[in-house]
């Protein structure tokens, strides 16, 4: 079975791949898109990207593709919590304190704001389009007095030393990633799971207003309730959005079914993203 | 009256300022958080940022900085039609086909992918800070055979010549600017406004579960509607979240007022960020 994550080796999507299934073939992709059209055009069985994360929100290229490009399920959820430590080149762990410059993925790079300003206010911050390049730039460097923020898997990746573990501002930070299938069967793995979500991505009827009430009704009285709910942009006009709901259950047999065909008889359109168990590494 | 936006000059954000305010002196800031600070910290009567495109959604910055860091409120909003514009150096309209590279933001070039993939296969693309900017890069680099993505405003600014009007993909394209200040007195202007909004920032009771439901029904069954919902991280756990509600009605005397006292009073916490009217440049 080959799996299709966003890539490069050693990011935190990687780790997540690593927990989900371990014994598969894994296939990085450069992009989000990308990543999403192999498990769509088969050619990979299934595919690991983010979904949200504690600090930035949802990750909108994801939730967008999923809802205007492709017909895929989620069919598992895996919580991974962000730790981000420093590492620099074996070569420089006796003056780790000299380093002139230190790199890393933005978001990576904002959550260690904190220790950076106490610690290497002199260093400058580069930029890298993920925190397992910051640490494959080191390798290939090993005469630069650089560092690099990155996840444990890139310093073993890329054989660094980890200078200081857990360097994040905060300690209560984690990212969401979906398995993404073209069947809806669920994921399930030998450990098992802690609790059970369904997704709906959801439409209003045009210029009917109070409708986004009567859906939250028809599963409020129902006693359904939700974990999430987001709007995002149609992008047919300002003001139409479709909404994300995370239901805090699998799918049953009678109310969440009957619940969504009153939403569609309301002029809704709904589309089930999944119904799934929900892991972590933790 | 000095009033701070989101520059550099002649991005969209400056068209907005000069729409609102043609005789007051305008101050660029050069990041969001800066430009908000400048009123917060009294340096500025007002400031211009944007909150939300038809294409990308809300502008999280915007958001999450009203919502954490400042206390200030929205006195008035401006919808700009986002329009971009191909244009190079004066010197080169004659041999316009020959661009080797096109210069813009991330977003701009994005809008614009269907007319570069047919005109300018060849051309590579490059990124720069705000489509202003690298309008300017041409101004200052007559020799390069090169084009930039912009607006009607920057081509007039760096006396650049537009070679294609209206390049962008989707013609209904547009943003939402707000006016921000220390005190709720809308702004009001000569040209009067189309309607009047108010938008509220709710958080929820902890594990009161159909709590949304209820902040929603204390409006809907006041005939209060809703033209925006939308959930933002709280930023202290996953599935933890504050919610922006777009009203569309001014405040009033009672219902309004009511309607936030019951939210309160189920253990919600609502910040009141502005009732203002909306203003349009079309």
């Amino acid at each position: 079975m080959r799996i299709g994550f966003l890539g490069p080796m050693a990011t935190f999507t990687d780790m997540a791949v690593k927990h989900l299934f371990p014994l598969q073939e894994h296939v990085p992709f450069m992009t989000i898109p990308e990543c999403i059209e192999a498990v769509h055009f088969e050619k990979v069985d299934y595919a690991v990207v983010p979904l949200e994360n504690t600090l930035e929100g949802s990750v909108h290229l994801t939730v967008d593709y999923l809802f205007h490009e492709v017909e895929l399920k989620i069919i598992a959820e895996l919580t991974v919590p962000i730790q981000q430590h420093l590492m620099v080149h074996p070569d420089h762990v006796e003056n780790s304190m000299e380093v002139e410059k230190i790199l890393s993925h933005s978001h990576a790079t904002a959550q260690c704001h904190q220790y950076l300003h106490r610690h290497y206010r002199g260093a400058s911050i580069e930029y890298t389009t993920s925190t397992a390049a910051a640490a494959k730039y080191l390798k290939e460097h090993p005469e630069m007095k650089i560092a690099a923020i990155a996840n444990e898997l890139a310093a073993d990746t890329y054989g660094l030393s980890i200078i200081q573990h857990g360097i994040q501002d905060f300690d209560r930070n984690h990212t969401r990633f979906v398995v993404l299938s073209r069947t809806k069967k669920p994921l399930e793995l030998e450990s098992g799971f802690s609790n059970e979500k369904t997704t709906l991505m959801v439409t209003l009827p045009s210029n009917h207003s109070g409708a986004l009430h009567q859906v939250l009704s028809a599963l409020a009285w129902r006693k359904i309730n939700l974990s999430k709910i987001e709007s995002r942009p149609l992008k047919t006009g300002l003001g139409d959005y479709f909404f994300i709901l995370d239901i805090e259950q699998a799918m049953d047999e009678v109310l969440l079914p009957n619940a969504i065909k009153e939403m569609e008889a309301l002029g809704c359109g709904v589309k089930l993203l999944g119904s799934y168990p929900v892991y972590s590494t933790e």
